[in-house]
């Protein structure tokens, strides 16, 4: 009864997680443009459903593979779980989960390419970052890799998921360049607001909902005390928190109670809570979720004063954050939590544990960040020479619902604004 | 198995419940007007943060606290249920589906603030509302308190979420005033309708999803005959009769099959059978939904005339229709139900109970009802005294989203609409 | 503990497929012009309460009544289900799920109706598709009828749901005749683009996590081996494939990467493995996939070449790809997964079990696809000469909206547009 109870609960976290995927559908949609907004929605969809074949194709064998070393997994391609389980998980719903988390990472990883990217382009680096990217990275911190033996601490994906997929939008953001009118030839920055703020805030929301899978489903299983409960009531502490200082940093700092601030305080929260949430108390999560929010509206003034175009965020809120996450393990780890109930690592600096654990969290951010960022480059790279990264900006003016698609994702409201015709037909 | 078994479903039931805070995002920025959009729908997700951390770190004490007497709990500030259980559920996983409850109670006070209210109005009231209003009333029905030592019956809240909310909500709409444009000199109503139906109409949909978690959850288990079950069943046959009751009353008299109305006859089914999923047959659960299907719509009628402005219909939906679900179970409930399934309170009139479950109602409903309107109604004049409740008439008109946040939740429509710009950059 | 367990999941997956109902809302709403809006959403709310109360009354009843034979089933009319099981869940977890399914072939069926169909209309067929059509053939096929007897092979609902739903769909755009505008006099179509693609992707997203729940809760239970997860597996490889394979198709023939055709073929992968998820080995499920993706186009091509009308492609979606599904049990089934795991039919054509299951799922889709037109289009006649099915030509341009509720569902877009006030009030 054990393994049916667990697989209901990893099976529904799943569940959950792919839910996620709509989240990020409405907070896509709704921080772009109106003339992109069929485009950004759409392709959600398209790469999730071939990030779905990639990974069972390969991308699970890389990761979890049977005839596995510390560097990547090998074998199970073309999975076949029928009647398998690994004594606590049918491994029908091991893969599923694990193949959201990919999905998750790879939705990231759009927020580089938002406004500009070439629908080829998605096509093609959906496969290698499903088939080559992630799952090397999970290998190594959840697979029984190199970083795992280290003890290093990653409970549901801040590194892993989060880092991962901001380090592909960081190296597409770059090659990519800033969208049309993002920036002055003065190097001073133009707002590009987003369309559709309650698009943004309804995927908020879903995606706070769809953590609850994540990080509580990362458990994979139900134990007798339920440890997923305590999981997602930490999870719950840190992005309250972070939402409400996103909220006051920002109003202190701009003069206005900026929603979108707020919106990624409370997504900042979920993504630094993410690394930690199994191994820190509850007052720990407050503090990681109240540095998380108010990191990332400093962060998101430090991309622009870069000169980096970063759309959606995502390398503030998945990157910046996504870090913060993992060393706040190295910090705020508790020996009870760590060592006694998950079993992974040690107690962070401020808990007794010296700065042991807090140097495999650094280790683990600088080689998955660094491997990430690399082959993302370099694959991005190869891209560009063959087929093109980047919409012509005669396309990009017009947008690439119409340039990649044909036909506007709002028909009537586009040709309401033009002057064309009216919406009364 | 069994305290994990009733852990995860209470725990999944939680996740429903969050999930209704979309569901108000959407129906309340849908019932709204576009230049508030961005407003409604964003203070949903920081008045939604805020409360977790004033629920954890007093408002659970003040309901469940260890060190309770008949009025109000005490202990447990600052809360930590790792390893703790009450013998059925996790405490982790009992918190998160309270606070759940909490949250939406608040969620629910904000109709009364909608599209003149303060920002920092609502920040200090989310505060006050969640560590001394709906704790102290959860307490009473639900936390061991005299009410239910009484036995008041209100399985899932119509009295301790719903109409807690709406007393809020009418405190402050009194407190507020009408919106501009909302009534004419001569008394007469104007319709100031909301701008998006089909945003409404998904929340309605998300909030009727939700509601499974909050009324058959409420079961806080899992027994032999899986009486949850039969809870959602209720739920369902009562807002399915509401919906189809509203709009034919709505059609009957006033000539047009109003979408807004049958939407809020959904909810109010869903409101009314909430006290009483667990007490009545089937057949009670079909006329308790018609009578709220109709009652809802006579509902807005009187506060209209009342020159009292209800912009998202809470005072009907959650006010009138919570005493009307909190009601009928002294009138439908069944010896049976209550007495040998339940445990609480005895059957309803119109089931050989006579008055005195009825009386109990009643009871419940007036001071439940009084203490959380004349509370709130403090509360607010003093933050009306100290920072004000309404914007200016200048920034009502502008709309909140510029006057409060800085930004258009539009901006290319509402830039649009002005004539300045067009969407086509 | 096993009922519970059962119970839980099947309960949870009832809760997905009525989520499902919120995906049709906004699917339909996107695909469908501004001026419909609020009449397509709300709708679907008004059909589903009212099938609730339908189905609770006589259309379980004729499904699944104690007292049934080959042809109908009857009794348990008005069903209260309290304390009863049926071995393996309790009858108020097993009437949800199967009102869940219900309510989704109605939905379905709405397609045929978009953006002409009268509101007195769609209240009377409700009525008549929910007690007489549906529940007929539910019987057939899973309460132990005939087509039950003959071993045909549908897991989820292939043909139960989705080719009842479509043929109601035929049924009414028949008789409906195709909307304003639609084809020109020499018989060459125009489109008539859904205002919103945000929506419409939200929607199938939406569609996808909730087909879980339709597809693997039909397992109806929990085994020892979680077959669910084994069923949601192949659910989610066969809509990856056909999302990508239907992108490409619609790229290759039109030279445009139609976003609406990539959506309709993720849905297609879902119909098509509705009903051999439980039947077929994961490369098979892929396959089936990848032939919906590509016949969901030419399906699309059809019909408008047809000179039918189908603004949401229920047709083509749920139809052509509701047989194809069907079908591909006879083609691919194992033995293994037929006689030995599910224990329905045999091995398909492909998979050594030679041309009797084909035969079979030929006879079902045939028989029930006859029936499901047939006494749609009787019953639709019927209404037409009674109470009209269409509205007026002058209603329908000026739309549902205001023609139908009196109301606009975007008051201040249709304003704005129309020139006759601004949004700024």
């Amino acid at each position: 009864m054990e393994l049916q109870l667990s697989a209901l609960w990893v099976m529904l976290s799943a569940i959950l997680v792919i839910l996620m995927q709509g989240g990020f559908i409405m907070l896509e949609a709704g921080s772009t443009r109106m003339k992109n907004a069929g485009h950004v929605a759409g392709k959600t969809i398209f790469t999730f459903g071939l990030a779905t074949i990639v990974y069972w194709a390969v991308g699970w064998g890389f990761a979890y593979g049977s005839d596995s070393n510390p560097f990547i997994g090998f074998g199970d391609f073309f999975y076949n779980p029928f009647g398998l389980d690994d004594g606590s998980l049918p491994m029908s719903v091991a893969f599923l989960f694990q193949f959201a988390f990919a999905a998750i990472s790879l939705t990231i990883a759009w927020g580089g390419f938002a406004e500009r990217g070439k629908l080829a382009a998605y096509l093609i680096f959906t496969v290698l970052f499903t088939a080559f990217i992630y799952p090397v990275i999970s290998h190594w911190i959840w697979g029984g890799g190199f970083l795992a033996e280290d003890g290093a601490q990653d409970f549901a994906g801040s590194t892993v998921v989060h880092l991962t997929g901001a380090m592909a939008a960081l190296a597409a953001t770059i090659l990519l360049k800033p969208r049309i009118g993002k920036f002055n030839k003065d190097g001073s920055a133009n707002e590009l607001p987003g369309h559709n703020q309650v698009f943004t805030t309804i995927g908020v929301l879903i995606l706070w909902v769809g953590w609850f899978g994540f990080n509580a489903g990362s458990t994979l299983g139900i134990d007798e005390a339920f440890f997923s409960g305590y999981v997602a009531f930490n999870t719950q502490l840190a992005a309250g928190a972070a939402a409400i200082v996103a909220l006051l940093v920002a109003w202190a700092f701009t003069g206005k109670a900026d929603i979108g601030t707020m919106l990624n305080g409370a997504l900042a929260g979920l993504v630094a809570i993410t690394a930690s949430c199994a191994f820190v108390e509850p007052g720990a999560a407050v503090v990681i979720g109240m540095v998380a929010g108010a990191l990332v509206f400093f962060s998101m003034k430090f991309f622009e004063k870069m000169k980096i175009d970063d759309p959606i965020y995502a390398l503030s809120v998945h990157g910046a954050i996504g870090i913060w996450g993992t060393l706040a393990n190295g910090l705020f780890a508790t020996k009870e939590l760590a060592e006694d109930t998950v079993g992974v690592g040690t107690a962070g600096l401020f808990y007794g544990g010296g700065f042991g654990q807090l140097w495999v969290q650094i280790e683990s951010v600088v080689i998955a960040g660094a491997y990430a960022f690399v082959l993302s480059f370099v694959f991005l790279l190869i891209i560009k020479k063959i087929v093109g990264l980047r919409v012509t900006e005669e396309q990009e003016i017009m947008g690439l619902d119409l340039s990649e698609h044909g036909t506007y994702g709002y028909p009537e409201q586009m040709k309401s604004a033009s002057g064309s015709t009216t919406v009364k037909g």
